[in-house]
């Protein structure tokens, strides 16, 4: 089966939502990315962390089929930790404090073991870092790509440098309006197609997702409704995690596949958000994905118009 | 054919925009949805205007098949009168100036010609006074309110009893979270359920609207993707006419014809906003309405997950 390349932060946080607070979680990107995509292929993920990072985590990804032949543990090293605040509503994290610790010199290198993995998400980093990967991973590959604000503003030219070597950008859709300065989604989804990516997938929080891909087509889904969503960090990146791995599964990148990665990138990401870190989201079974994924169709479903109006 | 009945203001609007402005333009909530229900069935209009209010506006709507029969036109009095802003983003409007005129006394009296309509859309109006059209027709009608967070705050007891009232309650999501205490909108529309409506209707601004039913079921629509968006006003009423137009036509009120409605509502909706006032949504052609439709499904399908994960 293909399989899933993945290079993102590995990272300890400590949540506060109304809901509870959770120290020191494993969470990061390339964690909750990885282990959404090797629900549905074998993943194989770059990442560095400090030797303060529980070596029962690193157990658990690697009994999830996630390879860790890419993960480099810093003697003495500390980990990446990130605190943050979520206020009622369950929008928008704000950063309490960030310690990048080992993250700060992160120079992923791709092993020979990788090589062959074409399907590749490179979650949210430096986007110097992010061409770094590009370069060492060649041709043919189908390339993910996520950013934040932060590169938006600081480090613009190296995110078009990105865009233009990427197949999909993946942003949320104040990052949309950001780097295109449109506030308008329709207008800034064609502009980032502009610069360079066949695909863009504008992530919209609660409501949801939209994928607009170069040949004009629009696909946008809801979000799985919940009622209790407990902890929303991780919640785009196991979007992502999740489209990429069901691609790899899929073998193939069509305008009907990537409508069912949205679909199961939504699926993962309601499963992350049920609760602190990453305990729903490795717990998901296959009927749950089954299950959400029939709910998901169930809920955009209606009828032809009838004739006769 | 089955008729609607629509109760709500006629007013006169003064709008800026960061693409234009435009002055006493004929606008009001009952004016936007009864133009949107015309497209699907003959449409009984309650509302109060001033000598003020151009004759021309009038025989226009008498011309699309809107009774007038229930439109007060108060001699030396002043049409209702509002001004307001959008900023760059377009997603909520600043009231700069409310003139309330003959509005401030609307006391609808249904007409003897409108007592057969069974498809009611209470547009926004004081509370009391959704009651009071209530209490004139009678039962056996399919009944949707829409309401505004000024009720919510100053007339809540008033809109209680619209709640047990009504089939179908329309708000927007921040009206829907100040109604229940519930940021979580799955949570908030439940509790709406349980104040009386057999449905609620969220709308969402730029991100679509959801319609919630009792039985459990939950529909959601994106907008329609629109790359220039000159005026939002009236949408939310657009909105409405079109959906409470669509089940006259259809003639029935069951979970497949209110997702349908939905669908019709956004498409009523998406023509509205592209251009200021009333121009681009009353030249709709039949040809647009099934476009744009058949656009919507397009842009919310995704095949079945294959077997095998």
């Amino acid at each position: 089966m293909a399989e899933v390349l993945i290079v993102g932060s590995m990272a300890l946080d400590t949540i506060e939502t109304p809901f509870g607070r959770g120290e020191d979680i494993v969470g990061g990107a390339g964690v909750y990315s990885a282990i959404a995509a090797s629900f549905f292929a074998p993943v194989n993920l770059i990442g560095v962390v400090g030797d303060d990072y529980p070596q029962e985590s690193l157990d658990f990804l690697a009994d999830r089929g996630i390879s860790l032949d890419g993960v480099v543990v810093v003697p003495g090293g500390r980990t990446f930790r990130w605190a943050g605040r979520y206020q009622y509503d369950m929008s928008s994290a704000e950063t309490l404090d960030t310690q990048l610790g080992v993250f700060a010199d992160f120079d992923p290198r791709v092993p020979e073991s990788y090589h062959h993995s074409r399907y590749v998400f490179l979650a949210n980093i430096l986007p110097s870092v992010q061409l770094a990967v590009i370069e060492q991973i060649g041709d043919g590959c189908f390339v993910i790509a996520d950013t934040m604000n932060f590169w938006i503003e600081r480090a613009r030219d190296d995110l078009y440098k990105v865009l233009e070597r990427v197949d999909l950008m993946l942003l949320n859709d104040s990052e949309a309006r950001q780097l295109t300065g449109q506030p308008n989604l329709a207008r800034a989804a064609e502009e980032i197609l502009k610069m360079g990516p066949r695909y863009v997938v504008i992530k919209k929080g609660e409501y949801g997702a939209t994928l607009v891909s170069e040949a004009g087509g629009s696909f946008t889904l809801p979000c799985y409704p919940l009622q209790d969503v407990r902890d929303p960090t991780g919640a785009g990146d196991s979007f992502a995690g999740g489209f990429i791995g069901y691609l790899a599964w899929a073998g193939q990148c069509g305008d009907p596949d990537l409508r069912q990665a949205t679909a199961i990138g939504t699926v993962m990401a309601s499963r992350c958000v049920e609760s602190f870190g990453l305990d729903t989201l490795a717990a998901t079974t296959t009927r749950d994905i089954y299950d959400r994924y029939f709910a998901l169709r169930r809920m955009v479903e209606f009828q032809e118009l009838p004739e006769g109006l």
